[in-house]
This record gives C-alpha cells, structure tokens and sequence, in this order.
C-alpha cells in the first residue's frame, strides 16, 4: 500500500511495451505529473516533444495476460493556471458542404483557471460571449495499459487497451478497468484536459499539465475485453472505433459480457437490462478512432 | 386560443400530404389520443394496421413552406395500464459476430403500469430482474410534419420533417420546432413510449397508447432545417440519419445555424460555445435513420 | 407484344403511386423520351421543374405485390448532342480537412457529343486536360417501382424500389428486376447520364436528355428483395443505402438470396460462390442514399 | 543492381521499426519466400506462430522520412500446391438481421493448385459447385514499410504504411509506392493468397505460402500519403480506414494529390479527371481498416 512520488524524465508518443519507469504493487498509489498535448510542463515549458505524450509506463506486480488491472483516479489537477485550445469545429463534426465554409485561420484560444472557484474562463474575452466562464472538470484524455502482439500503438488513437479515448467522464473518483495484455500491464497516462465538451467537437478539450495521484489494484484472472469504468451511479463501457456505430456496438457488446460475467445475469437478463435501462454518451467524434460509453445506473443492477 | 378535442377514425403509416383532419389556429390545443406501434387502443382493440399509425394530420392555419411549426407538448399519458416491447438487443448494435449468436427465438416482453408511483414493470417477472421496476417516462416515438415535395415517407423511419426519432427526451413539457414544407404544416403524431432506453436498442420502447395534448404556434419566416426542442435547461437539434456519423454532423449543423440565426452569435462564436459547451444523447440506433441529439445548456447562453 | 410509344407531358420529382399514364401488358416495349436531371428536354427547354423529373409511371398489368418487374433496357440513346455536369468532387467524397479547401465557385461545365465517334467532349477545352475526350456510355440515372406502403419518395435518392442509383452499369443490353410494391408495379425512368465516372463523384454524371426503349416482362410469384440487374457476363445486386457499409452489406445479402432461391444453390455453396468469386462496383457515393453493387461472374454460376 | 536470395529465419506479426533482416540498395532486387497468414510453410509446416507473420523487414539504403519507396513485385508463386480459407459470408459483410441466421460450425475449405493449368480448385467437391475451379491470381495480402513515430501495428490491420490491405490487385508486375517514414523504409511482406474474391468476404483468400521476387527502388523527396500502384494500364491509391466511406475518401483524396504533385494537373483538371474517369475497387471489407482503390487509366492522363 505504498504511495510513490514520481517525476517523470522522458515521455512516450505510442502505448507500448516500453521499459518500465517504476514498479508498484496491486494497492499502490503513485503521485506523479503529466505534461500537456504539446508536452508543455507546470512552467509551460516544453519538457517532450508533441502530441500526447504520455507519463509511464507503471509496471505493475504481478500483472500478467488475462488479468485486469484496476486503476482508481485519485485526483486530477491542473498543474498550471492556463490551458489551450482549438476554436473551430472539426471539419468531420459538422456537414461535408459545411465544412467547406469552416475558416482555416489560426483557430487557439487561451484559458485560465481560477482553481477557488472551480472555473476556466478565455483569457481574452471573445465578443457575446465575453470571458465564456466553464465549470473546471478535470479528466484524463489518453491512458492505458500496452496493446497485445508488442504493438507500440500512436497516442493520437485509442483502442481495447485504452489510449486517447478523450472522454471527459473520466475524472477523478472514477475507477477505470483494462485489459492486461503484457506482463506488469504497462500503465501510461497523460493528455490532461480541465474540462471538454462532450465529442471534443473542436478537436481538443481545455489542454493543461496536470498532477495526477492514482491507486492501482488486480483482478486476477479476470478477463475483460475493453475498458470499463465505474463511478458512484454509474457502470460503463467504453467502445474505441470508427465510425460511431461500431465504437458504439463495441461498448454494447462489452456491457453484455460484464453483465454477464462480472453480474451473474443471464443472457436474456442482460438483454432486457440494456434494452429498457441503457444511457450513451459520446466520449470523442475527432481522433482516428472515436470513443461511444454505455452506461448502466447501478441503482437498476441487483444487490 | 381553442382547446379542440379530436377523436381519430382513421391512421396514417406515412407522414405525408394526407387530407387533414382538423383546421387549428396558432395558440390553439389539441386533446387527441393515439395508438400504438402495432395500432393497439386504449382497449388494446386493433384500432388500425400495425407500424406506427399516426393520428391526423393536423393542419396549421398560416403555416407555409419557409415557417416553423412549434408544438409544445402539454401532456403524454398512457390510456391504458399495459404495454409491450422486445427483449433482444437488435443485431445492429452489437458487434456482428455477436449478433450471430443471438436468439431469434419469440423476443415480447409485457409490461403493467402504475400510474400514482409512475412506475412501469414486467407482467411476468424475469430470473435476477424481477419485476425490473423503471420510472414511466412518457415520450412520443414518432411525430412530424408532411416532408417536403410532396413526399408521403413511411412512419419507421426520420428525417428533417422529424418522423420516427425515438428520442427518449420527447416529453411532456418540451417545445418542438419543425421546418414547415407544405401549406399548414400539416402535423402528425403517434407511437408513444411509456418509457424507452436510450438508443431504442432493443428495437421498441415500452409501446403503448396514449392521451395526448399540445398547443401550436408558428415562427413566421423563420427558416429551420431540422427539428429542435427546448426545455427549461436545454436547447437542442435533431440529426435524423444513418450511419450515426452523419446523424450527428446534421445535429451539429443544426445548432450551428441555430445558435447564429436564432441567438445572434458569430460564427466564431457559436463555434467556441459548441466545442466547449455541447452535450450530445443517442436518439435511436435502431430505425432505418439514426438520431442523434445536440445539445446546448441555456445556462451558457447569452441573455 | 405492342410497342408503344410515349410522349410524355408532365414528370413526376418521386417515385410514388402516382397516376399510370399507360398500361402496358408484359412483354410489350415502349419507346419514350426522358428529360435531363435539371428538366430540360432534347431541344434543351425547361419542360419542367428540375430535380430528376421522370417520365411515366407505366402500369405493368396483372403485377401484384410479391411479383417481379423485368425491365429489358433496350436502347439508350442522347437526344441531343450537349450535356452538363458539375467539375469539383464532392465535399463528401474526399477528407473532411480537404473538403474544406474546395472552391465554392460556379462549377459546370459543358460537354457535347459526337454519336458517330461515340464520344461526349468538352465544350470548352480545361488547361492540360483539352477537350477531354470520354467514350459515350449512356445510362439511366433514376429509374424503378412505387415504393411500398403508398410511400412517394424523391428522386434525390434511392431504396429497395430503385430510384437515383447513379450505377454506370445500367445500359442498354442490361435487364433490371425490381420487387412489385403496388397493383401494376408502376414503372419511372429519368436521368439520363451519357458518361459517368464510378460513384458519381462530382455528384453528376454527364446530364442529358435521352430516348430510350424498353421491354417489360412479369415474374409472378417471384419475390425479389432489391433491384437486381443481369448482362451477358454477370449477374448482379444493387445495395441502396448510407453508408456505403450497408449499401455493400444489402447488396450482398441479396445475391445470398438470389443465389439461393434463383439458381437452387444451399446456403453453403452460396457462401462459397460469393466468397470467392464475388466482384464489387461503386454505383454512387454522393446521393442521400449511397449504392454499392455485387456482382457474380456468370462463368462460375451452374447450368 | 543486386540480386539477393534471402531465407526468413523469423517472422514478425507487426509491422514496426524491427531490426532489418537485410540491407539492399535501390535497384536491388530480392528472392525470398513467405509463410501463409497461420505461418506454414512450402512444406506445410508450422514455421512460427500464426496471425500474418511477416518476411523481413529489408533495409533499403538510402531511405528517409519524406521519401518514396518504390516496390516492384516481379514474381510471385505459390511455393505449395494446396492453399486454404474460410467458407462463410463473413458477419460484418451481411445485414446484420442475416448475420444472426449464419451458422458458426468449422468453416474451413481446402484447395489445391494446378500451377500448369493456372486454376485453384476444392480439394473435396461442394455439391453443385463441385471442384469450383477458379483462375490462380496470385497477389500479396499484407506489405509495407514500418509506420511514422516508432508505432508496431498489427499485421491484421492496414493503415498509410501498408500492411494488411488484402486487394487482389497487388500481383507479380505491378509497382508499388509507399510513404517512407523511417530510415531505411523497412519493408515486410507476406500473406499471400493464390486467389481472392474482391473485399475478402469470407475472411481470407486462399491463404498460402509464397516464392517472392521483388525490386525496390526509391523516390528521394517525393512525398507521398499513402500506397499507390500502378500497372500496365492504371494508377491507383488505396484508402485504408473503417468505415469504408473514410476508406474511399482517403484514396480519393490521395489521387487528387498524386495528379497534381505527380502529373503536374491543376486542381480543377485533378477535380475533372476524377469526376468523369475515376473507377473504384474493393480491397477488402473484412479486416479492422477497410481497403479502396480509388483507379485512374492511363489512358486519360497527359503524356
């Protein structure tokens, strides 16, 4: 149950069977750092270079294929008092002849936080809108474990393992599931956003370094097939793909098997379950591989 | 300012340029009834052929192609205690080799309803679930104008004149706006949901018969392209489509349009309160169109 | 064994039960004209609103629901020597990011035909390109059934019925099959294209006026999913819908069907035909309705 | 101008920055052999574990990000005479509805190779098909070089590097381009298939092990996005993504560059030379990215 501080030196640009930063057994927590999408640290500095580059990866003991490993997001907060992020809608949000009208321009706005009262506002006002004031809702956009097969998979794109799933319902107090495909499971994080709209439409969230603390634990021989989460109301599945209807069909298929295996439910139980119960969000509509969360509330499941 | 109360004699299982049933005036309430998807009355008599018969249309004094047609809907209720549904999630929104194991055995479940605790659950009670007790939550499934062109389009599928949504957000206190393509909008409803799940994954809702009111209005040249809603803490469009990709460009689209031309944003800014403040929900992922839902929380609008 | 010939004096913008202008008994031919996709006719006059008007529908006698329309194309012929068409591709036919940096400019242009050579040129030579000289290969754009349940669909798109397909195929020599949805099957024929690319991916092919000749025949009794089409070398399926996905996935679940019921193979052996001796063509990807088409070489089909 | 004979000693299941197995120059050419997607060989034993095993990767000196390598496949044989595959429709290929009714039994099928003759048949005759004699056409499923930023991907998926495209276009005397993006290219290939139907409906070719003569060579400084090919009388690109809506534009797109970078056409005459002269192909419908080949003939384009 030790609790590790960590800070990093070097970061990763795909989840992968990289060497390991550090060793940390099931219950463990781990105190560390990730730096922003464009590898800007809690100085805004540029401590790597761009594009999610990733804290990690955290071997952890005893981990081995088959296995899922636990990891209980402590807290997540922003490192820094400013954020970045795009200003247009994503040409593929939108209808392909209005996507054609969509300005090329520079498009970053710059925000800053006022951790107190809990907001994220422009740091320039921008006309009706003014200083746009948001509710700050940290949460992790890119995180996993390594894929299968030795695959070093680009932190752009998600998948079973995880990866850049950008959904802004993984926030601190959730307690997310994965897969174990390699030994000692490889847990990588990073890609801070102090809050997102829901399909990162505009192709980011609000991107800021962050301090992270996390609690790691093992279901051994548990096996799940993609990445589950749960919070206080909540059990979900997230499904990685594109389009939408598969990542969609993903996440439904996933849920129909925790159901199953993890809640005693028969088949028919859980087809009724989902049928009349289910609710969807959407996790992101922008990276290679977009990201569709089934939810069950945990009040319909059966004590 | 009439309240007119309208018994059907006859359904409609295309929303097109049928031949009114009632002349209504902008202010003007309808109480009318309608059946469900298999055209079950309040009676569970077979009222009409199954396939989601609509009750009217309902022509709008004034109303001409250019308009919108608002209806806000007053009341849904059920007229009757029972309900009916399927109990397979659909092939389409598991993952195909999946679906390959699905059974294609009988797939009716029954539902009673308790109108005083609000409550809908199974007749007969199922393993672990039980009588899987959820809230009524009554929506209507399908409802709309006649499409443009003189098209006559058939009740199981969507569009931008609305049709069959199966957006479990279609309750009692909402505004609906729809794009007018003909003269006197020519207004449609029916196949109500005592409750349904998000994305109508198993095919249906909780299908029943339904006492309905709703008041009309128009916004006179004012132009939409699709269907939206409002609610006290909402606004909203309606991508009626497949595959889920482009149901929710058109949803994007819409309230791009919506947020400049209605709210009086630039361009650059509906574009930021989008891509930081946008929610989305899964209609159906189910009928021949998808829907998707984009929306917008008033609080973030301008005054 | 009539051949009638048809001059028609209005035009239908869908496919619906619209009122027959001739009956015609199977086996009979018709000699018609068919105004182009904008409503110009062979002396380039306006004979009627644009939007593929078609000309018809004609009442096949004694087909009924459940029978299937043979529709031999017989000739196809411009009936007049200039064309049009759009130049730029698509917005939806190239990556959202590019689709952005396509010009907005007027984008027709104008293309005239040499019967004798067999070529369609264009009117005004473009830079490198010259005259671009294309060989002549006419074809029906738009052309099928009423569609079921008294729908009337636009000609914009396409279904089960047949409608916009846009396939390069459907030439003469070619003989079509449609399902009968309605007393008399109802057949439309409209937009002519002298040339097209496969996908229709400039949204038009080259747009013109044609006389045309076709002979119907009946198969009572024999129930056909979806527009099906035979040459001299192949056999084939044309799969409407969005996106391109399920367009494939109908057209290949309707040779399945054909091989079965058509041609007396086992399910078995149906897989194995398609799995290894399929072809597949892009008919359109621009149209509301996308069409793929699955076609089987008859060389590899059993005496 | 080398002639190499090479003979793998390992195999590798992704496509990644692995150590070469060999350094060859531009102008080199190669002999070797490939085991078949479950990694038997010539003599139908198990080489290595199964799942696309790649030959390789050949260091080509000279190579830089930013590059193009140019592949030319000179020979390519069956080293046995008996191949394999599966005989079902894949899931993903039928509706959905359809997919449900498909059996899941072992579904495989052997045949055997006449290379005299040139024909595939079944080992064990399947009723009215009996031997289903079938042209061999021998082509490579998966190639390519390693992908950008350190990334390993799978060989069971394809993406701008190449790999696991499986279009039955890619035979002895075609010439392949693919972007560079690490040093030295490192190019892999196995999978071959004596024949396939287009999109790999049923999952696999007739996977088996192959005799391989390749020639590369290089483009300094001609960037390209994706493969390429070219043969006698087309060039063509190949989009790789799911869906295959995504697949199409990311060809189409890359053809629209590769005319204006490559033939010096501007880009309303790339616009038009697509628009009227494109033809489209199936790669594959099966694997995790979808394959189209978005084709132009030579025929069109300037001397």
């Amino acid at each position: 149950m030790a609790v590790h501080t960590f800070t990093p030196t070097h970061y990763h640009r795909t989840m992968g069977s990289h060497t390991p930063v550090l060793h940390i057994a099931p219950g463990d927590s781990v105190i560390t750092t990730t730096v922003d999408a464009w590898g800007l640290d809690a100085a805004e500095q540029k401590a790597t270079e761009g594009g999610n580059p990733m804290t990690g990866p955290f071997y952890i003991e005893g981990a081995e294929p088959g296995d899922t490993l636990v990891v209980h997001l402590d807290r997540l907060t922003p490192s820094r008092l400013t954020g970045w992020g795009r200003s247009r809608l994503a040409a593929n949000v939108v209808d392909p002849d209005v996507a054609a009208a969509l300005p090329t321009e520079n498009d970053l706005v710059y925000w800053v936080f006022d951790l107190q009262a809990g907001t994220a506002s422009l740091r320039d006002p921008v006309g009706k809108l003014g200083r746009f004031v948001l509710p700050l809702k940290p949460m992790l956009g890119c995180f996993g474990v390594a894929p299968s097969d030795g695959q070093a998979i680009s932190t752009a794109t998600s998948g079973d393992y995880g990866g850049n799933m950008d959904y802004n319902g993984f926030i601190a107090g959730t307690t997310v599931y994965f897969p174990v495909f390699q030994a000692g499971a490889l847990f990588h994080l990073g890609d801070g956003h102090a809050a997102q709209g829901d399909g990162e439409v505009c192709g980011t969230g609000i991107e800021t370094s962050f301090e992270v603390q996390f609690t790691v634990d093992l279901l051994k021989g548990v096996r799940s097939g993609l990445p589950r989460g749960e919070n206080a109301d909540y059990i979900y599945t997230a499904g990685n793909a594109r389009p939408l209807d598969q990542a969609m069909q993903h996440a439904t298929t996933e849920m129909l098997a925790w159901l199953q295996q993890g809640y005693g439910y028969s088949f028919s139980e859980a087809n009724l379950l989902i049928g009349y119960g289910v609710e969807y969000e959407l996790g992101n509509m922008f990276d290679p591989a977009y990201t569709m969360i089934c939810k069950l509330p945990k009040r319909l499941l059966a004590k």
